[in-house]
Order: C-alpha cells, then structure tokens, then sequence
C-alpha cells in the first residue's frame, strides 16, 4: 500500500515497537500511578540508554545530527509506534519541545549555540523548554507579547511573564520569544532568546495544575517569570524580529509529530476497546462486544482513525515533497481533523469501559485528561478552523479576516 | 414562570446561595488547590455548622426528619444552587451517597437500625457508602452480583469485592448488596445489608485512582473487600430479596438530585464562559466575545441548559404527582439529556478559555474530570437509552429486549 | 402538570385534533401524493367549513377578532396538534404568512386597511402575502434592502425584486418591505405597504423551484418584482419608516407558532418511528426495534422533543406575561434549539424506515425537504446564535458586535 | 503525492473533466429544473456520441470489453470527475445499475446472455435494472426475500413484489433474486435470472415518489411485480443458490465507485460553498466569508472530504491488490464514512446559502434530497457499523453477531 512505511521505515518502526513494548510497560505503569515523573528518571535513564544501544535514538533527526535519518514520512510511522505509551516519545529522545528546539538551533543557532545547547540535548544530557504563550495575552494572537528584550550593551534585558512553558522544570535551558523590536510591524516585533535556566532574574513561579496534576520535571507546564533577566547579547538566536516568523516554520514537521502521535494513542485506545468488548461479559455467555451501541463506537472508531493516519501522512508526504508553506491548509485541516478524532475515540473508550475507563489503571483516562488539550495547544480548533477558511477563500480571490 | 420555585423554596434557595457565596470559595480553592478532602474537614466543619445554624441543613428531607421539608421540586431549585461548587451538597448535608441510604433506611429501617445508623448521619455527625457495584460484573447487568451473604446461625457471612464505592473513606458504615437467595428469579435474589465499617472482614483495599486523583474521605471511591464478613441477622435491611427493588426506588428522587447538581454546574460554567468571553481581550480593543465560534457556544449552552432545567423540573413534578413509576420514561431521558448538556457544556468552556481552561485553578477543569462519569454512574447513557426505547414500545404493543 | 394545556385549551385541542384526524388524512395523501395545492382547494374549503362549523376557526385569534380567544401558552398547544399534518394550519386559518399579516393589520391598519384586508382572510375567503426577502440581498441583514417605494404625488412606486414571497400564488394581497427613507438611519429606512395583487407593475417571476417542487397556490414560493408599481398613498402600513420595527414586533408570537408546529411534526414522525420499530421485522419474530441503534434515535428523540416543547411553552408562557422584548433571549434560544431538533428527529425517522423513508408514501420525507427550511427562515441558527450570544454578554457589561 | 492519479488516469481524468464541463451543463440544468429524464434522452444521447468518440466511453471496462481499461485506483479518480454533476456516470456510460449488471454478466454470463444482454448495455443501446430489494422484506436482511422462482420444466415461474428496482423504466431486461432452494441454507437460497422487461407476468407498478419525485426513464425507482413469470431455465445468471455470493461480490468495485461519486459531490459542492463565500456580500463591503460559523464549515468540509478520499483510494488500492475480501472492514468504514461526510457537507453549503440553497437552481438540494438515501442504500449506516465492529471483534478472538 503506498502509504505504508518505507522497507526501511518498517524495519525500524519493527525494532522501535518491539523495545518499547519491553520497556515502556512498568514505566507508564508507574507513571499512570501516580509516581512523580522526576521519580523515574533513574529508570528511564536506563530504557534511554537501551534505545541508544539498538540505533534508535533520536528517529526525527537526520544521521549527520545523530540521528536515524528518516524522512518525515517515514519519521511519522515511528512517531505513530511512540505515541501509543505516554512515555514512548521520552524514551527516544523525540519529545517535545525538545525536538522543535533543536530544529530551530540546528537551523539558526551559532556555531558556539549549537555546541553549548543544542548537542546536550541531541545528546540526552540535557532539557530544554520554550518559553512563548503568556498568561495576559491570548495564545490564539500570537503577536501580541507583553514579554520584552531590551537592549542594554553587550545584554539583552527580559522581563514579562510566560505560562505552559512545558518541560521547564528540569531545562536546561529556555527560547524565549520577546519583544525586541517594539516599532517594527506586527509579525516582525518579537525575537528568540536562549536563556540558560540558572540565570538570575529566570524563575518557575509554580509548575501549572493541568487537570489535577502538578507535574514533575519533563512532564510539567510551568509559569516562569523575567525579572530584569540578563543574557549576553550572542544569545539572540536568529535575526533580529525574526522570532514569530521562525515560530512559525517551527510548526510544519512539529504538526506531523503531533498528530502522528495522537494516531498512536488513538490505536492504542483502540486496541484497548476492542479487547474490552471482545472479552468483558454483561451475563454469562453474553459478550459486551454485541451491543450495537459499542459496535458503533468501535466502527466509527476504525473508520476516522484510518482516515486521519492517511489525511497526515499525505501531508507529511506534501511537506517533504514541496515544503509546509505549501502545505498550509492541510496543517491546518489535520491540527483539528484528528484532534477530534482523538477527542472522541477517547470518549467512546471511556463508555466501553464504563467505571473502569475512569480509572488511571489504564492509560485512557491519563489522555483523556491531558490530551484534552490537543484542541487548544498549537492552535486552538476555532484559529485553525478560520485560518484554513481564509487560506482557501483567497484560493476563490477573496481576502477576509 | 410555572417553573420559578414558589415562595418559601425561593426563601430558601436565595438564603442557600448567599451563605453557599459566603462559605464555599475558600474550601473550594483548596479543593482544586490540591488540599486532599480530609485536612478541609475542620473547616468544612465549622462551616456546616453555620449551615445548621440557618436553618438550611438537610434541605431534601422532611421537617419531621430534621430537614428544611420541601417537595422534590422545591428541592430541586435548592439543588441546583448547591451544585454550584463541588463543595455545595457536602456543606448542607445533601451529599450522596447519604442521602439516599437515608432514604432507603427512612422507609425499611427498623427502629435500631434508624436509631444507630440513620441519625448519627442526619444529625451530620457520620457519613456511609452504598456498596454495590462490583469490578468483575458489569454495573448495567445489576442482578448479576458476585458478592453473597449467606446465614450462619444468628449472622450473615458476606463474600465479595465491591468498587466505586464512594465516600467508604472515613464512613461508619456501608449499605451491602449481596446474593442471599442464590435461588430466586433474578431480580430477587440480592438483599441489603448493614456493615459497621469497623466489622472484621470489611476491609478497603485502595481508593481508587479516578482521573489522576485518589481521593480522601467523602471525596473518594474505594474499592472494598468482604472476607468473612459477619454481621447480625439483624442487620438485613428491608425484606430477604428486596435488595434490587429498594435500590431501583432509591433511583427516582436520587435522579432529580443528580440532574439539577449537573444544571447548577452548567449554570456555573456558564457563568465563567460568558465572564471571560465580555473580559478577555485577543487584541487591545478586541473582546473574545465578538468571535462567533464562541458566541456558538455561549448561545446553544443557554438554550440547552434551560430546556434541561426544564425538563428535570417536570419530571420531579411528575414524581410529586404520580410517582416515579408513572415517570419512568422521563426519569431515563433526563439522565442522559442532562448528562449529555453537562459534558458539551464542560467541553466547550474549555475551548472558551483555552489553556486556562486546562488548570485547576478554575472549576471547569476538577468538573471536566469527575463529571465525565455522569454519563456513566447511576446508569450509562446506552443502558438509559436502550431502557427508554423499551418502555416507549412497551406502548406501541412490542416487548422488546 | 404546569404545562398541561388549561382546561379550556384542553378542550379545543381536543376537539381539533379529533376533527383534523377526521378531515386530514385524505388532503394529506393528495398533497404528498404529488396533487397540487390548488387542486385541492374545494376539499380544503369544505373541510375548512367545518372548522369553521366547529368554532375552532381561527384558533390564533381573540374572540373579538373572530377567534377562538386563547392566550399564547393556550394557543402553543394548539398549534402543536395543527403541525401533526401538513395541511393542518391551513384547515385552520391559522396559516403563515396571513397570521402574521392579520397580526400587523389589526395592529396598525387604518380602518379602511382593516376592512378591506384584514376581514376577508380572518373569514377565510382571501389569502395574503409578505414581500421582504430579496434574492440580492441576504436575509440575515434585514436593514439591507433593494426595494425602494418612492412618493409621487398621492402614489407610493413601489420598484424591487422579493423572493420567498410564500404563497403569493393567488394571495389577494402583498405587504412589501421597501425603502421610503434612505437617508434615515438603518433600522428606520424601510416602510410596510399593502399593494393588492391585481395592481400594474406586481409580477410575480415564479414559484421557485424547492427541494423538486415548484408549489401552487398556499403552498408556494414565489419570486416576484416591483416594476414602478403604484399604489394610493394610503396603502401605507403603519408609519414610515417603521417597517423594520414592525416586522420585528411580528417575530415572537410568530416564534412560538413556528416552534409549535415543529413539535407537532416531531410527535407525528416519532409516532410514525416508533410504530414502525414496534411492528417492522427484520426476520420472522425478530422486530426493528430490538436494535439499539434504532432504540437510541427513539429515545434521543423522546428527550429532545420532551425538552424542546417545555422550552417554548416557558419561552410563550413569559411572552404572555412579560412581552416579548423581555423574552428575545428564549425566542433566539428556541428557534435554533427546536429546529436542530425537528432536523434530527426526521433524519432519525428516515434512517428507521430505510428505503420506505424516502417515499412520500408517507409525511416524513416531505418535512425534511421543505422543513430543512426551518434552520434559515425566521433567522438562520447562526444569525440567531449570535444575537443570543450579543443579549447575553450585554448582561455581562459588554457590547459585541 | 502517491495518491495522484497515475499519468494514464490524470489524463483520463483531465480529458473527462474538460469534454463535462462542456456536455452537462445545459444538461444538469434541465433535469435540476424539472425535465424529465425520458424527455432529455435526445441531448444525452448526443452527448453520449461525443464521449464515445472521445475514446472515454466505459471508463470503468477493460479494454478487453470495450472500456478505458484503467485499474479500480485509476477509475476511482474518473468516478470523482463524473460525480460532480448528477448527469456525469450516465453520459459515460458508468451509471448504476448498469455497471453491477455487466460485472455479473461479464463474470457469470454464458456466451448467449453475453450477446444479448451484456453487449447492448456496453454500447449503450440498452439499460438494465437489478431487482433485489423487497417492500415486505428488510434491505438489512438481505437472506430473507419472498420472491421465489419455480422451475416448471424448462422455466422459472418467477412470483414477488420488488421495489427500489432503479432505472426499471425504459429497462430491456431485469437481474431479479429469487428463492430457488427453500430448503437451502439462508445464504445459498436465491439465484438470480435475467427477466426481459417485455416478459409477460413482469410489470412495473409505479415509479416510486422519492422525495418529491416520481423520476423517469433511467432516473426512476421502481416497483415491479413477478406474477407468474415465465423465462427459459437458461436465463438463470450464475449457478442456482448462488444469488447472494455474487450479490456480495458486486458490492466491492461498486462500493468504491458510489464513494468517490460522492467526493465528486462533495467537490462540487465545496467549490459552490466557497464561491459564495467569496463573492456574498453580507453588506457592501461585508463578505459572507467572513463570518467564522461559514469558515467553520469550509474547514471542517474540505478537511473532511479529503481524508475521505484518501480513505477510500487507499480501500481501492487494496483491492486492486489484494481483493475485496481482504479489504471488509475497509468497504464497511468507508460506506458510512463518507455517507456520513456527504451529508454533512451537503448540510453545510444549504446553510451557507441560505434560501438559494433550498432552491433547484443549484444542484446542492437536488443531492440533498436524492442523496439521503446514499446512508442508506447499498447497506445502511447502522447495517455496516454492526459489520465492521464484527469482523473486528473476529480479530480479537471474538463472534459476536
């Protein structure tokens, strides 16, 4: 089939299913149980280093950044195998906002950036974190910034304040976006800053409660303030009121790695559902499979998260063929296609399991309350939904808001 | 409005609200906050207090029972104002599952059980649990029980495991049903049973980890054990067999207490929509409220949130009436009608505030969790549904399965 | 129960659904059946005489008018058995668009108006029309109007193109919407004035052509114009420039016979729905409804239509008491609640009966083409969603637009 | 983009697209407004000549017999084209249910039935119909018929009432199911035989009313009755009892021929939703496609209707590859998948229009009408989910019926 993954994709989607289902299980496990993700390090530490060992490591990065040297299509069935455990990404070095980071340094960054920030993290040493949604301004206008960079000699001088800067807890290091050019036009106000997270005037004010978890580490969001926050001047990453536009590439292959992960924990919720109606009993000898309510729900399940992995996998395969910019109403469409298939083959799960898909016993719940905001981060549903309307429109020769 | 509650329920529904406005913010923030149910009992405490000081404890029982003595309509208003905040039915003594195993002990009881197990829990001064459901058999198939009780000499010996029996936590006692006519037709072979939670045999294995909490004291859902379990003869609760016909007649007034907690929930949420969409700016000038993607939202939670009032309000007519036999339809319909509101209600709060909308420092969140099991407790969606198609044909002459 | 009927609404609806299950079912084939309304029109007028004979003549009127003398809430009850059948308003007199015509007369009307207009469709024996809509300007912005009358002497020339001029075919009478004011602020540009049908310069182009059917008579949709055509300056309806005032005065009592008669067709087709489940096998003794697809589309629609009729019987109830400027919140929310609901109620019933739904052997295919219509006139879900959303948030102090 | 169209289609696809949009136009208008079907047969016919001459006749045939000779894939893309107008499959020569009929004739014809029934259609000298469905007898259940066929020396006697027999007006023969092995197991009961519509005992009841219209000629549905119909025993088509297998095998091709018709729709329809967009004004100045509810349909359309053509080229894919039995659960999800896209778009764009949209001077309410059934036929929406859900279930170690 064409969309099926490349002989060398397969091979290594093969190897990367066969590892994680040997290591993810006690850590998600553990994870699902309530222990803090800090508290895992030492174990995940010891499965990351068995991905490295097997070739791996770091699947999204070409081989020259040490990496598997996929292409994005291909990157994207592996993606799909990670995303089916809440710590699959993790264990081979490919989460977020790690990965996007390191496409931007790798892109942007100064010889000495690359050697002090981005390699650690290639690297496993090292966190990062990206510091731009900000609480008083609305993540959907992402050009109006209330966070500055002032100029001040050899310093840029940061002050404002950023929420669900994810991961922060434990980073290395932060990109900040910032107002540096406060005159300039609208989509060239803002610029990218690397903060090392020790700097003084740098500081989490709290890691987020996101739907009654305050995480730990890697698996946090956390509010952090700029207090007169000064970092030398070679910490400008790209050019100057270049930060949304950057943000913005930042955002093609970064949509394929989200919603292939999303395809994944859709087929493992699947996978779940059907066993479930397959062998829980209503009655002696009667199978909860045979009610036709949950025959639907598995049906339509099938049905939309077939459709979805080909709807991102032709725009993966657009993307490396003719690049994002082309692409830009199928990032749209895929962003809230299958982030509402997500949404409801979660919900049908939870239906089949009845007071059980309650339960953080099974990892259905532990989505269904953070991928939740699968409609929001990256764009909420409503942006995307508009923004792919005008892209079109202006295809049909009208320009509208 | 027909619907408007008389006058001595507004009296109390306006004094309710003014002293639920008083008290609960505070015990609400640290409930969200992360504060686990048990350490907010002192205050919680003193707070009831002031509660009965007012005149306003146990608002849903009689006079002669110590409670305000409103009808189930008049009730219903009251309802809805306490289901506010997650904090409101605790605070007047209204929280399930007390309400109802005073309810079923109020009409089956014998004098002891009222004196030694009802009181103490009226007078607020103990709480119970309700053990019913049962991990290994599906909570829609209630006549299939796993647990049984079987006479030896003076006693009842009770074996089973029970889950998702809430509130078990720092409860004196629970209400069991167990098989003790393993004979009888199906729908008579369960009975209920008193347990004094310190019985030796009783034990709770865990409370359970609901959507990634697991909670303490009445804000919790254990998963209990009976091994050997002995209580007195004395303590079958209503006749031998009756155990599935008393808790089908505990559902009907329990089904009008739900549904209005869900609208007073809706109504809140709604509250906190409308509020951010006429504050929050995306741009200065530029008021989130002009975006029709959320003026959509706003819009049909009004108009389905007020059919929904409507239609539990007739329905608790209807029981005042006639029964809640003779309204046996409607008793399904409003359950998943209003649970169905509730959830897109939820749902698109969140989507109004976006990221914020994901912490716990609001209550859309905390409801978006716990809540998600309306549609699933006291009867999934699919069993109502399937139910009220039966009882509908049941009119048009077809026995239907 | 509060929103039973009174004794005396009880009564007539009685009385007028015993006499229309009598006299309809027969225009009711014919018309499905393909014949053309003006065919019909002897059948309907003996038919009508009987109502007439009856005393249920015009059951929308006060007794003073020559009608039945109900209140609003009475009438709703009424005019849900009417909406039971296609041609049950018609039977009735109690018809769009002439109630609404008769309303603005009675209201506005000189006494000559009266006498020459308004009488002779309150008897029965003329028909009217109201000429707003136009194909180049959209619906959804009322204020926006092509149709110009400009005075010349003792003369309105009156010069546009209307469309959706229901049942222009063989009214008497038009009531045309035009701009005599365009320089007046938007909502004061535009005039009522009552043009008779015979007059110079009124065409009417065609009955459109909806969903396959070009109508006659009653049941039609005309596209008309205005080619200087001249009518006595006395033929102006209330004052200038109030057109826009009074066709919105003319929407809430309008509001409620609409919703009504939508309940009315949701009750007949879920009779229709459960009927056939209850009797339809799918295999000898195997019957439709044990389906739990099928029974979730009863039970849904059981809940929905429950709810729904509530809505609009509060929404009339508070119209009669308050007026409906104090009610333009519950008459936006009901017009898009009850259409979404009549429009899932009769895809429902079409899913039900298969094949068999697609026939106009039976009532149901006819309302979803022609009530498809029910989302866009009276304001289309989205012009209505928005205006709720904008009365909302003024209570919250903000203007949106 | 791998699902391109391969050289050899794109340009089938493109000299299709070019000789439509310059054949159907005046064609699709008349029909739309209201000519019959029989009376445009002269202008069809013409236009037929120019399709042949343009080597585009029977897109969906081998060369071998008489066709384009393209892969199921490669027809998937012309089969989009000539779904974009309601007249496109006709003036091809690839209409229902002519295609099915050559199909089975091509596969299980004699020599003799080859010559006269098979190679007219394949010229386009005749039509044919295919009577399987039955008033009495559920579509759902396809085993259950009661038409039977007796062999009375060297004849069938064929008796039974059959409808929705398409394009049976102006048919030269009729593929009936008949029960010709009561005693047989369910599934081996029927046979089917080829009935000449001049046969005596063979008569059309009526041209079924579907949805406003009773069509005509190859635009009908029919009811036809078998009384006492005599054929050779030499018409019977395929080997006795073997009916409903080769029923089956008829569905594969014809699933996806019917679902990228309906992306033609949906294409068509997009394109008609967006122009209006672009081009309405609201006010002067004001484009309609500004308003976020109408951008929310364009997205959610065309995001939609491309994961649904992905979906179903990859099901033909499969196919082509591996056959249809393999493919099940894909046949099954794509039948309601995009069923259920169909409608919606179909939905949305009457919505963006407005009035203009319940109007037959577009084609959107002619789909909208006609296309109800499209949930329906060939399986309905709740036939397949049960299926689909089946054969899952299979996978899991499961029989559920």
């Amino acid at each position: 089939m064409p969309y099926d993954p490349s002989p060398r994709a397969a091979d290594v989607v093969a190897r990367t299913r066969a590892l994680l289902d040997e290591v993810a299980p006690p850590l998600e496990r553990a994870l699902l149980g309530g222990t803090p993700f800090r508290d895992l390090l030492p174990d995940l530490g010891a499965a990351r280093a068995r991905v490295k060992a097997a070739g791996l490591w770091n699947p999204h990065l070409p081989a020259a950044h040490g990496g598997v040297g996929l292409s994005l299509v291909e990157y994207a069935h592996v993606a799909e195998v990670l995303g089916r455990t809440p710590v699959g990404h993790f264990l081979f070095n490919g989460q977020a906002p790690d990965v996007g980071n390191v496409e931007v340094l790798a892109k942007y960054g100064s010889d000495a950036q690359k050697h002090r920030f981005l390699e650690p993290v290639v690297r496993g040493e090292a966190r990062s974190c990206f510091a731009m949604t900000e609480p008083d301004h609305p993540g959907s206008n992402p050009v109006w910034l209330g966070t500055t960079a002032r100029r001040d000699g050899d310093e840029w001088v940061i002050d404002g304040r950023k929420w669900f800067t994810s991961s922060a807890d434990g980073a290395a290091f932060a990109i900040v976006m910032a107002v540096t050019e406060p005159e300039g036009r609208p989509h060239e106000r803002a610029s990218m800053i690397v903060v090392p997270t020790g700097t003084p005037g740098y500081r989490i004010v709290r890691n987020l409660p996101v739907m009654g978890e305050v995480g730990t580490d890697w698996a946090s969001h956390a509010e952090v303030v700029f207090e007169g926050c000064r970092v030398p001047a070679e910490n400008l990453l790209g050019p100057r009121g270049a930060g949304f536009r950057i943000a913005q590439e930042r955002l093609g292959p970064g949509r394929i790695h989200h919603c292939m992960r999303w395809i994944g924990v859709c087929e493992r919720v699947f996978d779940l559902m059907a066993h479930r109606l397959a062998t829980r009993e209503l009655a002696p000898g009667d199978l909860l499979g045979t009610r036709q309510f949950l025959q639907g729900y598995l049906a339509e399940s099938r049905a939309e998260i077939s459709a979805a992995r080909l709807y991102v996998l032709d725009t993966a395969y657009k993307i490396d063929a003719v690049g994002p910019k082309a692409a830009a109403v199928e990032l749209g469409g895929i962003k809230f296609f299958v982030a509402g298939v997500l949404d409801r083959v979660l919900d049908r799960a939870i239906q089949v399991y009845g007071g059980a898909g309650m339960l953080d016993d099974l990892p259905i719940a532990w989505w269904y309350r953070h991928e939740r905001a699968a409609r929001i981060y990256d764009g909420a549903d409503e942006v995307h939904k508009a923004n792919v309307a005008r892209l079109i429109l202006k295809g049909y020769g009208a320009e509208v808001r």
